[in-house]
């Protein structure tokens, strides 16, 4: 750790990191400027972080000019890796990324869960090729994220996955130490509700990194949200904000597996794509199959798509009035079907009358099905930041 | 302005009125280890808060030990005033408050609004009164904050006031001029929507100082909710977050003044309540009329009032699963109703389940009709705190 960082020198580092990766390219007398430090402190600092991969310099492309030309700051995309992994319903998804987001291994298969230590020993395998892949590199490790489908309580505790039959599992201490390895530092672990997950593969990685509020709406075998406001991760008193699976939209409606009735999971879900296609609850035609069919341009899964993505517009709808957001993204498997996303678009439209918050933008997430795994990279990162630990001397192993 | 306060004394001088208002009764030892600040400085800033009325020091009450007993500080309740007013869709509504938020004036009316200028010429007059009465009682006063039922931009334009037929209004511009006194300083003038105010009055007077996350849905003509996340009052990208009253219930359902079908102002609201009671549309019961019926325990009534209620219930479930806060507080007329509220909490306990977002505190406003127009004043008070103006001269007239 730290120890040898003052919380100054550990805030100032930070500091610069976060200018450089929201604005990449600046020099660093503009780098003085934003943050307000010394020319000296700058110097010192930048050169450490360059030293250990944080962030590195280049010629400018320079006006040609008399004189030395000034040497552009961006974050370090060659020399630190963080691991992101996902815990699917029916698949598990490791990715390795670089400070930019870069995928630069991924690992996805279908999966059947069952004992928890038995997915945990999995996607620890997973996870350790990753490691193996990225330290053989010569990259160093800042740490594992990983999404799960549920709701997640301060310290790695998975409260509930009801989808796996999970309750009061502390999923990061299981993991921290399935990932022990001899003679290696242990990898810090940070659990993450899946959708909050991939919203912060926007959040942190995204395109737009002006963008300070967005909701990602993560569509597969349930429907769940990640919000971000005013540049903070909402995750709510208990760590279930963006349950939005669980919104009535049919108080008379079908049964949920939650007791209720009517909820947006039984309209928008993987299950129910399923059902429309086949008439029957069991089984649910897992995400592979899915993309199969739709090669082979299945029309029951194009009707079945359009109709839950019109459903989906009613939800969107709801959202954008009430949280009124910069920017909405759509991702997980769901978002694959072709016209699903063009059907909750087109009727998000059709409710948008006169109101501003309708001209929201909604589009898909570039990621596809690495999302969620990229995101929880992203809130390793994210986290560092946050807390000022840009360079934790345990997890860079 | 605070010409002569530099941005450092200033940023002091709020943290000092922060903890203070956060935690009264400190003494300045207490505040110094919780500020970081030196003791000198300490013994500076609060002396100056003290002399210009914002705190008040007390004798403790003393265990009878040897030596001084240290004063305890907490804001001053007694020489400076806050006004606050809303433009409700049938009445106007202005007090006068303390610091603490204690309603020191309080003037309401029904009123029927017709061009915006002879609307903002009649609150002006209130308004008048209301400044008067507290200089006449040696009061300063900090500004003037006013809750619209409509969307609010920067700068003290509304945008548009449905119910009102107003759309894009310089309404602050246009107080400002209306309570132009010769001889006195201009009181800054605060715009905010309605629902957003009422939820500044829990959030910056309200009982429980240490909620950092609440939901203030606004029960009356329309439904609108305020939401307090993280510490900050959410308006959204358009100042648009929190209209709620257009989230829809029923795709199907009752054509909304809005031009979409359903929306859950269709099913909750004055006009809904009235419908119920007298099978027509129009003319909507006033709130007067509403509650001297319930004197006369008109059966009518308290059937609509649990009917209109239970569908609440499911409005707050849906707000509940989506954005879990610590605490919802219901206000505006409609609570008012018996039965309302009542039914709402059995809905929502009846769509709980295990889920622990429902384990919620849902309660209603302490503060009565009062709450939109002092939580107007709140918000004059907490733009103050944010920005490190604790004491803008041209403001304390």
């Amino acid at each position: 750790m730290s120890g040898d960082q003052s919380l100054l020198k550990r805030l100032n580092r930070m500091a610069i990191v976060r200018q450089i990766k929201s604005r990449p390219g600046m020099a660093r007398g503009e780098l003085a400027r934003v943050t307000g430090l010394a020319d000296s402190t700058i110097s010192v600092l930048v050169n450490e972080l360059i030293e250990e991969g944080w962030i590195k310099a280049t010629e400018s492309a320079g006006g040609g000019g008399v004189g030395r030309r000034p040497k552009l700051l961006a974050l370090d995309p060659d020399r630190i890796a963080i691991l992101g992994a996902e815990v699917g319903v029916d698949y598990l998804n490791v990715v390795a990324c670089s400070l930019r987001g870069q995928v630069l291994f991924s690992r996805m298969g279908d999966y059947q869960h069952g004992a928890v230590e038995r997915s945990v020993g999995d996607l620890a395998r997973l996870l350790a090729e990753a490691r193996h892949t990225m330290t053989a590199a010569g990259r160093r490790l800042l740490g594992v994220g990983v999404g799960v489908p549920g709701m997640v309580a301060p310290g790695g505790l998975l409260r509930l996955a009801p989808a796996l039959g999970w309750r009061e599992v502390a999923f990061g201490d299981l993991l921290t130490e399935a990932l022990h390895e001899a003679r290696r530092p242990d990898l810090p672990v940070t659990l993450l509700n899946d959708a909050n997950a991939a919203a912060l593969s926007e959040y942190v990685f995204g395109a737009s990194l002006t963008v300070r509020s967005l909701i990602f709406l993560s569509l597969g075998y349930g429907l769940g949200a990640g919000i971000v406001l005013d540049d903070q991760l909402q995750v709510g008193r208990d760590g279930g904000s963006g349950e939005v699976g669980h919104v009535i939209l049919r108080p008379d409606g079908a049964p949920c597996a939650c007791g209720r009735r009517g909820c947006a999971e039984t309209l928008i879900s993987q299950k129910e794509v399923s059902r429309l296609m086949t008439g029957r609850d069991l089984p649910v035609l897992h995400i592979g199959e899915l993309l199969d069919r739709q090669e082979r341009h299945d029309l029951a899964l194009a009707r079945a798509a359009r109709e839950v993505g019109a459903h989906l517009g009613l939800v969107l709808h709801n959202l954008v009035v009430t949280i009124n957001p910069e920017l909405v993204v759509l991702g997980g498997p769901l978002s694959r079907l072709d016209g699903l996303v063009e059907a909750a678009q087109e009727a998000l439209q059709r409710y948008a009358g006169a109101s501003p918050n309708h001209q929201v933008l909604a589009r898909v997430s570039r990621l596809g099905l690495d999302a969620c795994a990229v995101g929880a990279a992203g809130g390793v990162l994210n986290q560092l930041l946050q807390r000022g630990e840009t360079a934790p001397a345990r997890a860079l192993a």
